[in-house]
């Protein structure tokens, strides 16, 4: 993509009314524009980290066997109050009339919707287990929306429910988002603490919430220092292997890791002094089990093994996928700007042309354009005719993680310069070295000729 | 995919009040559930076909050189107060209400929105030309839903809106738009004629609209069958070529389309007898120029090259994305189903075994699913227990246009079927040569070893 095709409203001011990191960075970085309180347009920028995130959701949840749907945003009120959640939800839940005076309400959730699917299509064990999920647009009318897209009115999110005839069953389900979220989190650059958690208005027996560190988190957490060397790096995993993943879930679960709802300073103290930790956190995930709840309440019964109809087991499981571009941003920025993880980086590489107009500037940064494109990858080429202050600046601030940089000098002994956005390291060699080398970062094989 | 981890609940029984081929078939594939009076739910099989009709739009429009983006649905009334529709739009937007007492509403369409943006951050003509589009649920509080997503209240649409300096350059992008729709619905398998249209509600001056033909359509269509020859298919289109694209589109538009709206009967009747043809048709998109409507009423201008500012002219695209799987249905089916276009199908092709639990059979299923699957195809293998009548009957009724038959006596000489659905016909082959014949339907590579 070429910069001056492009839309990205970068604001050289600070926004008064940002109180945090990320809200200002998306902002300032041309990323979202307020629309309403807690309401975002995304524009390309920040659409594009959006959907790198989404993807990302996807990939990993279809992994795990779960199956994607979509859910409309409009629900009838009905639903909700065969769930006795109609009243109980209180004004957090946007409620709507419409020309012929039905009571709706735009979706915070969705298991009473999700049930009412179940039960209408579903009466045996034989099609189970089963765990659909959606991502779609959801409306919590916050009495104070702030911080931007962390606490919206207005959000995207995955949420996933999983339907078990046995308690070890909905185990296995619940084991399954617990590893599928941590991978999720992982590919995009993110290190989210799953932590014992209190189950809300939603009811919930078994409940985690994920939690990515970071000063401006809304949540107090205790944790034991170990779990920070935790990773599930590349492993395979096989979803089917409920000793596998029980086991990884053990490993992950088993280090002292609290939010404030359910600290216990007793237990806490049993950690070593030194690996003892205390910090703020902000909630990117949550899942549930909550048994027959909701299905015992809507009649979601399938017939057993032996004919007897029973309520199913059931679990609902979240990704927020909108406050995730926010956290994400929270976790990895500097006083210059943001720092994508490559994972979820809206353009794997900006190419920087010092001097816009120099025949063999421009056409190096075209090869560049071109060679990076033809790899399948997304540069981001400043061809913009200004000062090289100013394109860097830009590129420090909307965060590409690695940046090519194209000036006379160099070229006349054939290199060009490639930085990291994270170190601020920069490195000089040939246009074709720094091509592969960007190659190799985003795992592109490159078969030499 | 195994069928039998999957959530594919297709119904044996007509729906009473479905009254179309689309919304019955939609309903009976297990494709869409009503979760209210023009509310659906996408069950998996139909979230697939909504989501490849969506790729299709964004990577046509990618193309073209426009830049997506997202809007939120829910709207502040008071951009609409400016532009003078939220009085005049009626009783089709549905109005909100939040816990502040705000006027919001679910947009309906975005002219006011993307004007919004584009005056808070766009100020010099240096920025033009610029077309940015998103692909977003929006409602219309129909009095009376009916045909299932083909006139539902809560459905998902790709708008664009393009922002140019001169009338010449907003009409380059109206022809932009021309093309890169054409070539979106025949990538989907589809026919979608350009016809001279009124400009309706939202205002404007050239608009053309697209119309699929089908018996069910709610339009009345008169056209000359010389346009039924036509065709882009594969050539190169270079969308900055606008005389190029000037060409293209007056090829497409010469030939008299019109709908009732516009009809003209005595221009019609100078077509020759022979090729006048009258039918129904589906819109399926529109495409606007409106001139400076918005931008004068809503203050979006720009200093031209001399300084002076001016209002920039502007149109508005639109692709109805939930719509088309209705309309695709309603020009692909027969009396047993759907007969999904390879383009948009949701799996490219079905395997059936003919005797599940068969050691021989089962084997040559398990291959041929992973063989398709490594090609980077989707199968979907039936691997339930049932008769072959009752597997045929599914993958007739949901429409994979390709069926590979895993039977007995055909193993025993090595031998599988394959079936077109659309054509009806079997060709016994090797399992071999029917992978490489349906990697070869779809286009990819398959070197020989």
């Amino acid at each position: 993509m070429r910069l001056s095709r492009y839309f990205l409203p970068v604001m050289k001011e600070t926004p008064a009314d940002a109180q945090i990191a990320s809200h200002r960075l998306m902002l300032r970085a041309g990323m979202i524009k307020q629309a309403s309180a807690g309401i975002y347009s995304w524009l390309p920028l920040g659409y594009k980290v959006l959907k790198n995130i989404e993807r990302i959701v996807h990939e990993e949840q279809i992994a795990a066997g779960h199956i994607p749907m979509l859910m409309p945003t409009l629900q009838p009120a009905d639903l909700w109050r065969e769930s006795g959640r109609y009243d109980a939800y209180g004004p957090e839940m946007l409620r709507i009339r419409d020309r012929q005076d039905r009571d709706m309400l735009y979706g915070p959730t969705n298991e009473e919707m999700i049930t009412d699917i179940f039960r209408s299509h579903v009466s045996s064990y034989r099609d189970l287990p089963l765990t659909l999920y959606h991502i779609q647009w959801k409306f919590r009318d916050e009495v104070r929306p702030r911080f931007g897209v962390m606490r919206g009115r207005e959000f995207y999110m995955k949420d996933g429910y999983n339907f078990d005839l046995t308690y070890e069953d909905a185990m296995h389900a619940y084991d399954r988002h617990m590893v599928s979220y941590l991978r999720s989190y992982e590919r995009m650059g993110l290190r989210a603490i799953p932590m014992r958690a209190d189950s809300g208005p939603i009811g919930g027996e078994d409940t985690h919430e994920f939690l990515v560190l970071a000063d401006t988190g809304e949540s107090e957490v205790f944790y034991d220092s170990t779990i920070l060397d935790m990773k599930l790096g590349d492993r395979g995993i096989d979803y089917y292997d409920r000793a596998g993943l029980r086991n990884i879930c053990e490993t992950w679960t088993t280090p002292y890791a609290r939010t404030d709802e359910t600290h216990d300073q007793s237990l806490f103290e049993k950690i070593p002094e030194d690996r003892r930790r205390e910090s703020r956190g902000i909630e990117v995930g949550q899942i549930f089990y909550f048994g027959t709840k909701y299905s015992a309440a809507m009649g979601a019964t399938v017939a057993g093994p032996d004919g007897a109809k029973v309520p199913v087991h059931m679990g609902s499981h979240g990704i927020g996928v909108s406050r995730l571009v926010g956290a994400l941003i929270e976790a990895n920025h500097d006083e210059k700007g943001i720092i994508w993880p490559e994972g979820v980086t809206p353009f794997h590489v900006g190419i920087v042309n010092l001097r816009q107009g120099d025949g063999d500037c421009d056409a190096a940064c075209e090869r560049l354009l071109e060679a990076t494109t033809a790899l399948g990858l997304e540069p981001l080429y400043d061809d913009r005719n200004e000062r090289a202050g100013a394109k860097f600046a830009t590129m420090d601030l909307i965060g590409l993680p690695w940046r090519i940089t194209v000036g006379p000098r160099g070229l006349k002994e054939g290199k060009v310069e490639l930085t990291s956005r994270r170190t601020g390291e920069s490195e000089e060699m040939s246009p074709e070295a720094a091509i592969d080398r960007i190659a190799q970062i985003y795992g592109i094989g490159h078969t030499p000729e």
